[in-house]
């Protein structure tokens, strides 16, 4: 316990002192901040003009030292450092293409998620190789045990690319995703607390909630930085494979309802949307604008209300999942 | 643990389905809200109008409701509850005189701290007889114990008074308070699981964080309701004798550093005012207002960041606080 403190204020104080100097080093590079897309709410056109992304950099960099200093480098343990740096270099790609073409989009989408899908099927398959016999298992409820058999790679490999691409559609308002990440890690670590012998789990999740709330300091809104896609889909693999890893992949969707709303928006507007045009030769919304967070916003609520009734949701939604577990 | 979500999940939803109805009944009643202190920041005579105040009555039926439904009426338990209300009806008759006075100011400071202090004393002292004999003693870190013999009593008294009012003074933008009394009493309520077999107590921390939790969905910048003098008073008073019943008052104050630093703010503007008036003819002010969160809003910090980065300091002082224990 007294290495989970110290874990966790490491990366805290690392990610606090570095941070200021990362945001004026930024903002030297690009003068003009993170291109913002023109169809997103119009007040981000000023309030979010200006702001240097990629604040992910610093949040890998002060998680990952103390993982690397104190934890025990199991497979388990490797895994998740090298699946967190391979999302991480993606997301550098398209953080830096955006940067670099002045426009908001980076990489394709397709190209993206299936890039992002081999290598999370390589990844469980060479975790499957080490595993025991149970790896293919997954508990529900208490007692409640699936078993997926073959399919658990690819289902494992989805819940990865899921909760990457989901914590990347969440991320945009100033703290939101920030304050997500920080729940669901806590409560991952909590469960693999709980449930397991495996304290290496616990540490790495302590880690990044210290990293994060360095980073929440700062990306509070009027935020001074951004995580950009560096951010996000790192830290979406990292808590999408720690689900697997405590085998908690059910459980998981209920702590990070947000990202599953979020999800789930997007989908729905856009399946919505093309299947009206297809129709009736209009496109309709469900929504006012996806992902849902905009649509609130559309809706008046002000951004730190957004952020914070998410927050309570989710912190609500992930004490529930505990009563699964005693 | 069960019993906790349970007691978690009712407080919760008690206060979730409560506040919408009690605002519009508050509303009804006071029309203009809570009178508005004319020497605070300009900003606040806007913003915090029409704002109805008192959600503290909501937050004391919620919170306590599941407590007697669950938790083991001890004498501890029965003082806290009593304490709690106590402080709350003062809290109530001074938020009253606020409202039919149409003034910021109700009961005078002094006749108020007068008789926090003679209630909490005799609370404290009635604890005593139940008590056995390490009852005086209360510890710092781990194995240094201080003894205070019979001067334990005021002492004890003094921290239930402070803490009562140091969240009173905290309690002075959306959010703040409420995201400050979450973080201590999870913290005491976690201390009190891991130091004792008394799980009552972590029940009724518990009890408090669910029905704050629903408090806050409604008080986050914008506020549509605030706690009053009957939330921050009662509030303030349970927590403090919280910190007493878990014999962890020290560490209380490195949780509650928040409190601690608002109430010193006030203390150090008031006495540098006075003391320069004295010896310079002309009063000078350290902070550009106090409480020090106005100090902020002064220098164009805006409310939520406060709020949040005031949060991140408890939470860092409060994990600081655990490896106390271990």
């Amino acid at each position: 316990m007294i290495l989970a403190t110290k874990v966790f204020f490491t990366s805290f104080v690392f990610g606090f002192i570095l941070f200021p100097y990362f945001i004026k080093l930024l903002k030297k590079i690009s003068k003009d901040g993170q291109p913002i897309r023109s169809c997103g709410p119009e007040s981000h056109l000023i309030t979010k003009k200006n702001v240097p992304p990629m604040g992910g950099i610093i949040i890998l960099i002060s998680s990952l030292l103390p993982i690397l200093l104190w934890a025990q480098l199991t497979p388990e343990i490797l895994l998740l450092i090298l699946i967190t740096l391979f999302f991480a270099l993606l997301g550098f790609i398209d953080d830096y293409l955006k940067l670099k073409t002045n426009h908001y989009r980076g990489l394709s989408a397709k190209t993206k998620i299936l890039i992002q899908f081999i290598v999370a099927l390589v990844g469980v398959f060479i975790l499957k190789l080490y595993s025991a016999e149970c790896f293919t298992k997954t508990s529900l409820f208490k007692g409640v045990i699936i078993d997926f058999g073959y399919l658990y790679v690819p289902f494992a490999a989805f819940v990865i690319v899921g909760s990457s691409n989901a914590v990347n559609l969440t991320d945009g308002l100033d703290g939101l995703a920030a304050t997500q990440v920080i729940t669901s890690f806590a409560f991952l670590g909590l469960i693999a607390y709980i449930t397991q012998a495996d304290m290496n789990i616990t540490l790495f999740c302590i880690a990044f909630i210290g990293a994060i709330l360095s980073f929440l300091w700062f990306n509070t809104h009027p935020a001074k930085i951004f995580m950009g896609d560096v951010g996000s889909l790192s830290v979406g693999a990292a808590l999408g494979l720690t689900s697997v890893l405590i085998k908690r992949e059910m459980l998981f969707a209920i702590i990070g309802i947000i990202f599953v709303i979020e999800t789930l928006s997007v989908i729905i507007q856009i399946s919505y949307f093309k299947y009206t045009k297809f129709k009736y030769g209009e496109g309709k919304r469900v929504f006012l604008m996806a992902p849902i967070h905009h649509h609130f916003e559309k809706k008046r609520w002000s951004e730190n209300v957004i952020v914070m009734k998410f927050w309570i949701i989710s912190i609500i939604c992930s004490v529930f999942t505990i009563t699964f577990l005693l």
